[in-house]
């Protein structure tokens, strides 16, 4: 199982799912002459017949022919496999990792949260496995069709079980030039551990109060309310992250305030998922964060009251 | 200023506000042959050609006329006036309470929260003031139109800014027995302030939670996520209530669970008012209590952030 060893300049790409993220991501690299192949579900038909559309505040393209798959049986090993799929569907994983990877292939989960990192290591290895966090304002508006509207910068890290970090490697800073060579400005996490919880300080107020008080980010941190709740759920994340061994500075707060102020209003997936009645991340994002802190002994009152208002949501709408 | 000097058997009352509350207990009062005159605002023109309808699972009633008034200035001094207006609404008292008092007329605040009381006491004097708790399920319909659903007792208690309660009087008893004879049940309590807190107990998870979950009570406390969050904010109460001097036992928190999850599925008043657009009574139910506590050197971080949550709606619906 060695065929297919990849070069710098020819790494292959699969891309599992193909919204917000892996639409936009993968668009990017497909328009570059990547070898790029999409895993589909219920986009397949369109995106075959008619491609990817991206608008972007970048720039838009239009790619009319992309190697679309419905399932992996037709899909090559690939170099690189980006899961970029809803946390929530990650349980199809087992099924579907193994047939794409040979044995120096990476595996990239390309979500938010905690968590994922750990399952997909049991199924593709520890030393396969990769964790990006993507600070972008995106959404996938129809099939195969993406809208860029902010920010793209891209924090890539090694997995590794240990607190510490696994450090910066080669593999990290050639796939990160895969990403810089089609317009991804990079970071390069020394842990990644440390830069999912750093991440968690945006999108554990910003994703949780837009569903419950349905309103953009905007709205919610230009209000005396809506700050106030942010700043203690930010709080939280912090003091729950140095519970889990991973100190973040104070001034990350106002800092992540002034970037919502300043972003573009805007509805985070976790907000148009609710209104579309899917599943939200409620598990990866909120959930596993809960669970890691409690283990280091910490309750986090208020990130765990909104786990609990964004639980009983969610499951009203799997019901509907 | 010594007229109308009141006996057990001819006591008169005002009634301030006409909705769920006052349209009820006022009515039950009226029908008993009662001189109840009732103050009202927008629904004054119908009550007066119309009265008032009461829909009740107890029994309905239909009051063809009652002394409606859209101004102090036809009302006489009554014995007890009743203030069943939206505590939202206190801002009008100084202005309407004292030419509706005479020396031994007693003042009773019939709604949730705390601190209305003391902005009372400082109009009418600490002597006259009495607190009132409704535990029932009722709703204003339309003018005049009040739908009784389930319970109604009411607890009574005299006001004090001591921590110790003013204990029964024999005011309390008499005014109490006007409402027994009219089919209340009434309990007294030796203790306002302490009763408060424990209709807290009851209405801080629900009120807030049912706006925020766009849910009914049941559905709330027969949820997994629901449950955790009503009792996560009923243990908060308590806490508070501890910290202003005022014990609570543990089991109210099953017992209240209990008695909700067999409450017929209700949305509390502040749901109605938001779903209405009505400015919901977020500082009598959480500001106050919170800035009690805080002031007993207590932080409540579950309440306070329903309370901003709460705070974020109420502010964007007074912004429509």
């Amino acid at each position: 199982m060695t065929r297919n060893r990849p070069t710098n300049n020819g790494r292959t790409f699969a891309v599992i799912g193909a919204g917000a993220i892996g639409g936009y991501y993968g668009g990017l690299l497909a328009r570059s002459g990547r070898e790029v192949h999409f895993l589909l579900r219920g986009d397949y038909d369109h995106v075959r017949d008619h491609g990817l559309i991206i608008e972007s505040v970048g720039g838009g393209f239009e790619l009319p022919h992309v190697n679309a798959h419905r399932s992996t049986a037709t899909m090559p090993r690939c170099d690189v496999v980006i899961v970029a799929l809803k946390s929530v569907h990650n349980g199809i994983l087992p099924a579907v990792l193994p047939s794409l990877l040979h044995d120096d292939s990476t595996v990239i989960i390309m979500q938010n949260g905690l968590g994922a990192e750990e399952g997909v290591a049991a199924i593709a290895g520890v030393r396969r496995v990769m964790g990006a966090l993507c600070f972008v304002c995106s959404t996938k508006t129809g099939p195969g069709h993406i809208r860029h509207l902010d920010y793209g910068h891209v924090t890539l890290g090694e997995y590794t079980p240990a607190t510490g970090g696994a450090g910066i490697t080669q593999r990290l800073r050639e796939i990160a030039n895969d990403f810089e060579e089609v317009g991804v400005t990079m970071i390069l996490a020394e842990n990644l551990a440390a830069a999912r919880w750093r991440k968690l300080v945006w999108n554990i107020p910003n994703n949780g109060l837009s569903v419950i008080l349905d309103a953009t980010t905007r709205e919610v941190v230009r209000s005396d309310s809506g700050r106030s709740l942010a700043i203690g759920l930010m709080k939280e994340v912090l003091e729950g992250a140095s519970a889990c061994g991973y100190r973040i500075e104070q001034e990350i707060i106002p800092e992540m305030l002034k970037v919502t102020e300043n972003m573009i209003p805007y509805h985070p997936s976790m907000k148009l998922d609710f209104d579309n009645k899917r599943p939200m991340e409620v598990e990866a994002i909120y959930g596993a964060p809960l669970r890691a802190a409690r283990k280091a002994g910490l309750d986090l009152p208020h990130i765990s009251m909104l786990y609990n208002q964004l639980l009983f949501l969610d499951m009203r709408n799997r019901s509907v």
